[in-house]
């Protein structure tokens, strides 16, 4: 059960003009499920896009790069589950470029202008004549306008997923409606450097092709690169933001306007509403952890401890057992800490409570406050390092029974 | 139970000439069971000192380090369980003073001349009347040559271990014969930084003091700074080698020496015994996992190769889970490789197994030659990058619902 995420309606998501999907059971991997989604965009959409950092990038990741590096102009994703495509060499490559060639085939594109997505099980090949017999199923069924096909989209890209994650809003551009509605999906093997497993987020704004990457890596970095579940990067992490123009807005071209600070915010809350879920869908979770770093140096500082708290094992399972451990907090601090950082002006908030101060407990603090704390589902630790204005803010869950039992029973 | 280990009988540890020891029931934090260790050593014995490099070190950390910077000869150790006098403040550091003082008292030394240690709980100070009486107690029975008081000794430094760790072996240098022995403890909050959570060797060779502490790190960097059971270094972490000069060898008074490269090969491999039984005795560990990464340009990449592998919570559940999950060793290195990594020249064995070639799976693998493996309690996996001579290796255990059991409900 996910903590206190409770996904959008398919009624409350909001229709993108020029925007396309349909999802259908490929067999991927598994029959009698949803495991292909197709997304068609109108002419002259672009597409930002961030990837995985990882060495083992998977072959689509791979293709997206190529695709994207050649145009931000894009008319077409295909996302499958059940197989990641990673790890498996020139053949993945070859598939993954084969699947664009059947989408651009099906709707008289070109191959470089479709995106591919994979995720699922590492090391298999994609049985490439069922991939095309659901691209060309799929393509004979593209709807726009029908809310109920938003949740099926999002249900489609779920492998470990309990829940489909969904966000959505509306925004005015120069006296336009402008809509944003994005998805994503992951549960395990997360801690995006780039992105996260899967992350989508569509608009009907108009904005310049040359801005996409540059806003795609801004919310980013504020929203699927600031959760993490398990530490564990993935080889698939993708995330695209795919503007369509058709809301009719005057064309956000420069960073610095007003329209693109709106735009931006606006898609930093969808993109952070996506990434918070994917932690509270979290494999196992039973807490949803705000891990809240301030008064560093810099922001690498921050985000190392930040990490370093989030990451650590006798964190995680203490908040699992609900248990103010303080002195667990305190070691992870001091392991992710720069060699100058001086304990002793150090201050640590559990959920507003001071539980740490002069390298030490909190005079003020008492173990019932603490414990009150830790039975919430939602905890945030604040960490003030006293030394600077730089900041960092990292969410994660924490560490349970059934992240084992899922871990040691799921072959991803 | 703890993974292929079985620790001496007492009667196989060396006495050392020159060492004397007691171990008393001082009541620290919970009563009726042995808490404290004093060690006694003869005028002129050196030691040299790693310790954790958390910015949180410990009270009798800090302590440690000014002793050791002022002289490497010393007289004493004192060692508690049940509280670890970390994130202590002022009072931490005066009460880890006064626990010298209290030895230098009983023995007639000065407080400078002992090294304390503390283990246990974060954050709790040290009852002071029950640490001087226990000091007191002790040194009123300090015993040498009893056999079996090198397992009571290694007895009462254990907290969460489920087994004590004792290994000891003799040598000649310049005809003398030389006794080694040493013993450790620890099984959660593991990944040293620059020593485990509390290790110590003695010998009775005589070696210069000026050499102790290169000698400290060295041995340190092949054995205790290559295990990891959970990622989490602790505020305590010590590390000690002491040489009481007893053994009637002439002073080892070069590195580069054949006695030194003798006396250094025997306590590395004392020390290494020592620190993979930590990793046997883990916190809820069902396998023994030797990571070792060979071919990389430099030590810094395969250091940060191994330990992406060995802290990957999906490794480690699929490790107990005896899964070949081949697709998550791969993506580990993915993302633990530097960016110029080429995937397609990297190899993976699993016990000697070809897994991995070419980017993907190896065309010889079969599944049922990786599940026979991982059916053994000690699994090695070896990593060539293909792109240099540089290499490491990381000593792990596996994830299993017993570690979160166990950290779940012990407050550390």
């Amino acid at each position: 059960m996910p903590v206190n995420y409770h996904p959008l309606t398919a009624a409350a998501a909001h229709v993108i003009q020029g925007v396309r999907m349909s999802a259908v059971q490929a067999h991927v991997r598994k029959p009698n499920r949803y495991d292909m989604l197709l997304v068609e965009f109108a002419p002259g959409t672009q597409v930002g896009g961030v990837f995985t950092q990882s060495r083992f990038a998977a072959a689509p990741v791979q293709a997206c790069r190529e695709h994207l590096a050649r145009s931000s102009e894009m008319r077409a994703l295909v996302i499958n589950t059940g197989i990641a495509n990673a790890a498996t060499g020139e053949l993945g490559l070859a598939n993954a470029r084969a699947t664009c060639d059947a989408v651009a085939g099906a709707l008289s594109l070109k191959g470089a202008e479709v995106l591919p997505f994979s995720t699922g099980v590492i090391l298999e090949h994609l049985p490439m004549d069922r991939i095309t017999a659901g691209v060309n199923t799929a393509a004979n069924s593209l709807k726009s306008g029908e809310l109920a096909d938003w949740a099926r989209a999002a249900q489609t890209i779920m492998t470990t997923d309990t829940i489909y994650k969904l966000a959505s809003e509306q925004i005015v551009l120069g006296g336009k409606v402008v809509s944003i509605t994005g998805m994503s999906k992951g549960a395990g093997m997360i801690q995006p450097n780039m992105a996260t497993m899967l992350g989508y987020v569509f608009t009907d704004a108009a904005v310049s092709g040359a801005l996409m990457g540059s806003i795609a890596k801004r919310v980013a970095d504020v929203s699927f690169n600031r959760v993490t579940v398990d530490g564990d990067t993935s080889t698939n992490d993708s995330f695209i933001i795919a503007a369509t123009g058709k809301a009719g807005n005057s064309v956000v071209s420069a960073l610095d306007s007003d329209d693109a600070r709106t735009l931006v915010a606006a898609l930093e809350r969808v993109a952070l509403t996506l990434a918070q879920a994917i932690v509270r869908d979290g494999e196992g979770a039973t807490k949803f952890i705000t891990i809240e770093v301030t008064g560093g140096r810099d922001f690498a500082e921050c985000d190392k401890i930040a990490r370093a708290v989030a990451h650590s094992p006798l964190i995680k399972t203490a908040f699992f057992a609900s248990d103010p451990n303080l002195g667990r907090i305190l070691a992870a601090i001091g392991y992710g800490a720069p060699a100058d950082l001086d304990p002793a002006k150090v201050t640590v908030h559990l959920s507003g409570v001071l539980v740490a101060e002069k390298g030490g407990r909190a005079s003020s603090y008492k173990e019932e406050l603490g414990a009150a704390a830790m039975k919430e589902a939602d905890i945030s630790v604040a960490i003030n390092l006293g030394r600077g204005t730089a900041a960092q803010t990292i969410y994660t869950c924490d560490f349970s029974y059934d992240y084992v039992k899922i871990n040691a029973d799921y072959r991803s």
